[in-house]
């Protein structure tokens, strides 16, 4: 058995930040994956892994099934166990921490919601969807503000909150986003890709069940 | 001059979480309105002090005039500066962030906007507003099923993660919500207002400038 599991599904980037960590870090760890397009989230079983109906989950299987959710939990006990992508001082424990809620709130919120009503949904240009797009936009355009002039987004090296940041962004066509409109996130998003070992979601992540 | 400036409105749920930390671990402290309505978040001059253009900041005057924003960092740093209210564990710390992530993600995400759209924007039944209605539905229901049964949100006493989940929950008229329909978050609401000091937003935050 690998020393952790994930639940997870490809189309997930809070899954993905949890699995690009697990990447970047060199875990032995293997994915599980979950039905989401049909419910597979919301079953009795599940909730029981995860009241929150949600993924990621991460079970640490060297701390005795130690089981994780909310992908900002999971980065921050992989950064502890690893000591890879963690804050080191006080300043940058806040900082990291500040654009983690940031991006939960908004970034990653908004870009996946709108995503997921234009792309899964069938709702291109309904209201709502419209809505969560002006959300999403705002969001971008704050975030190439932060990105422009600085290599990553909370300290002078990658961090957790790089990895955070990112979860939906390699899917720019999803969201309608041309990062020639935003340098600054692009060069950033470059940046990330030359980190060693460094993988797209859909060669880490699972569409289906596994064999 | 107060210890501690906090940047707020009194309709800021969020500005709330960290008013309510200040006056529950007895600081000494002094409102700064953000006139939000008309455009105060968005000057370049708002932008200087933050730049995601949003309540709560607080200054901390006794560390340097430290500037925070994001409620969660702030009552982060406010838990581990009085020793209270703050995770005392590895596993606390983790669950506490937990639901802090969730709630900034979905509850008070969705509750937030939600109101602002029915309440602020004139914008009840409106498509977007019965999309947000929806998922503030799914949160509050949720969140009624963790509390049913356990008395705080994170641990066997209350800490930061329940201060940050009830920072819009005592208006529920802005969302329609009636109480009787979620007797879990009713029976934990009744708690926190026992809780020594404990204040409505109305007796914390300003409507208006500050003679």
């Amino acid at each position: 058995m690998a020393d952790y599991s994930l639940y997870c599904f490809v189309q997930s980037g809070n899954a993905y930040k949890a699995a690009l960590m697990l990447r970047l870090t060199g875990r032995d760890w293997q994915p599980v994956w979950v039905d989401f397009f049909n419910g597979g989230t919301r079953t009795p079983q599940y909730r029981a892994i995860n009241e929150m109906g949600e993924v990621p989950v991460l079970v640490d299987h060297g701390e005795g099934d130690l089981t994780l959710s909310q992908s900002g939990v999971i980065l921050h006990h992989l950064a502890d166990r690893t000591g890879r992508f963690g804050p080191q001082t006080g300043a940058e424990q806040r900082e990291v921490l500040r654009w983690m809620l940031w991006d939960n709130h908004k970034l990653t919120s908004y870009i996946a919601t709108y995503r997921f009503l234009r792309k899964f949904a069938g709702k291109e240009g309904a209201p709502e969807t419209e809505f969560m797009k002006g959300r999403a936009l705002a969001a971008l355009k704050l975030f190439e503000g932060h990105m422009a002039g600085r290599d990553w987004v909370a300290a002078d090296r990658p961090t957790i909150a790089d990895i955070s940041c990112c979860g939906y962004l390699f899917w720019p066509a999803d969201f309608g986003a041309d990062w020639h409109d935003y340098p600054g996130i692009a060069a950033w998003l470059d940046r990330i890709r030359t980190l060693d070992d460094w993988a797209p979601p859909e060669a880490l992540l699972p569409s289906g069940p596994i064999a």
